[in-house]
């Protein structure tokens, strides 16, 4: 790696012409032999490139070896029983970075048999219909959940409000990507607002092709303008976390959404932060119904510290703040 | 405020008796008169004890005014057609503190009518029955998902392996207060293995009392020690946020639900980390029915940056990583 942190062609990412392979007799241990078709370069790769002291979701390149992609490959032998030879075509994570490869029957799980559309080429199974589409799709359906046009009841300076919403506000980090450009489009199709962002001049005409409403490069427009002025957000799709990752915190609306694809959430985390207010009507029945009935008979338990007299009141308060009590902070004002 | 932040009895919050009322003739325009009974001593007054420039969910108190919280009240006259007078008790957000007070009908969807259990305390109905009970129950119920024993399948070095999980690991800060020691109980009555924290040995004897399996004192014990003996963590409730919030993230099991009580999500923010190969087996057949039409077609747009050749993969690596390529970055190796 240079100074920067990046791979040095040649250096450290080395083109190695010296292995060979024996295409006719390699023995196959119940694997398959196959040759390798397409590979795609991710960001992904660069968390793999690292030390293996390093932790991670997904093991780290060893040195020596050859890198390792999501690709497509055809099948030229095959002991393994549902991998057939010369017609199937796979999308496998992973493919090495070499010209043939020979791959365990325990790869199986890890491969998708492409069914090759003939109005499709094979490489968009690596990128639009593969990983980048598959991410986009899929962390969308799960947690994006947009609503177009709604009408909400809120309660206002004491009185209940009908609000009539437009559209859930969407944005976009790395727009322009395999990742980000699909989901502006699946935004746009849901019938949302979408504001994208990226750093090119270029990367912004096509974000504005492809649907976004606001699009803009993150490197000569402030980002906490555009989202005051176009905001609040209630999805953000989000490659970057760090400050941007703040400022739309500070910017986005009620039960916003934030799908996050950073290292830091590298678990499958799932952060939610409840208002005991917004949430309690949908579960008031089975709590009435359910929890009085336990606390009278001691099956749950509970703690209250019991102070009389209004007087006492700001005693009390201090108490609470400083983390004395022991129990539930009451004060009982008047007896029925 | 004295220099540590704190309330000071008599000053800063002030028993004030000067304050009359008629409680025969006083006009209620529309509203209706209580006797206030019990008032809620809660963190959250703390927050509501600022600068009105400063923004959050909740209305700031003003200077000079009564402060207020949940509370109960019996209701001594009534213009308010669904508020009827003497057997009405109403846990109100927000009682005044003080013994009496004239309410706008406009309160009325903030109250809730208590219909009170002979085997309850009224002052229960603002705890364990109350805002914190609900707090802790519908947080739980609408995020926590606890699975106390299950079979999951995980590809692990190249082979799929069914692995019994035991139980939900739960840990549960500020655990011997309303909230927290609801939460504790409930973790437990699900099958979890519940660790739990709080600042003093009389908490930790509490917490144990009521079920908890790991209970510490975090001022003398470390807890990231704690989580890494103890974890990894599935279900974290979040009282404090910052440096124990970094702790459990990075003891954390995959797919963990993190509910979070503090001040930076009062929006009711939902951050969701994902990885595609953990969520896309539920979207994939919707995915390959409708995107490779549609990219087909033209409906999906997206953008591809071919090259040809093995050896050219390493100066590829290095563009993804400067961002300086305009579409999916692919490498064809060989043509079929």
């Amino acid at each position: 790696m240079d100074a920067a942190g990046y791979p040095i062609p040649g250096q450290t990412t080395v083109y190695d012409t010296s292995a060979s392979i024996d295409l006719e007799n390699a023995p196959l241990d119940g694997g398959f032999l196959a040759k390798t078709l397409i590979l795609s370069i991710d960001p992904f790769l660069r968390g793999k490139m690292r030390k293996p002291e390093k932790k991670s979701y997904s093991a780290e390149f060893k040195i020596g070896e050859p890198l390792y992609s999501y690709g497509v490959a055809r099948v030229l032998r095959s002991e393994t029983p549902d991998v057939k030879v010369a017609s199937t075509l796979l999308a496998i994570l992973f493919v090495p970075f070499s010209e043939y490869a020979i791959y365990p029957p325990t790869v199986l799980p890890s491969l998708t048999v492409v069914d090759k559309r003939p109005d499709l080429e094979l490489r968009t199974y690596v990128g639009a219909a593969g990983m980048p589409g598959q991410t986009a799709y899929s962390g969308w359906k799960e947690h994006a959940d947009p609503k177009p046009v709604c009408v909400s009841f809120s309660f206002i300076s004491g009185a209940l409000k009908e609000i009539l919403k437009q559209n859930d506000v969407v944005f976009v980090t790395t727009g322009a990507g395999p990742v980000g450009s699909f989901v502006i489009q699946l935004a746009k199709q849901a019938g949302c607002k979408v504001i994208a962002s990226a750093g090119s001049e270029d990367k912004v005409a096509f974000m504005k092709s492809i649907g976004a409403d606001v699009a803009f490069n993150y490197k000569t427009t402030d980002t906490r303008e555009v989202l005051q002025k176009e905001g609040p957000i209630d999805i953000y799709w989000d490659h970057v976390g760090g400050e941007i990752l703040d400022a739309v915190i500070e910017y986005s609306a009620e039960n916003a959404r934030l799908i996050n694809l950073s290292m830091a959430v590298g678990k499958c985390l799932h952060l939610h932060g409840i208002l005991v207010f917004r949430i309690f009507h949908k579960h008031a029945k089975a709590f009435w119904d359910e929890i009085p009935p336990k606390l009278a008979s001691g099956e749950i338990k509970f703690r209250e510290e019991v102070t009389k007299g209004l007087d006492k009141a700001g005693d009390v308060i201090l108490a609470v703040q400083k983390g004395t009590n022991t129990g539930k902070a009451i004060v009982v004002v008047a007896e029925e």
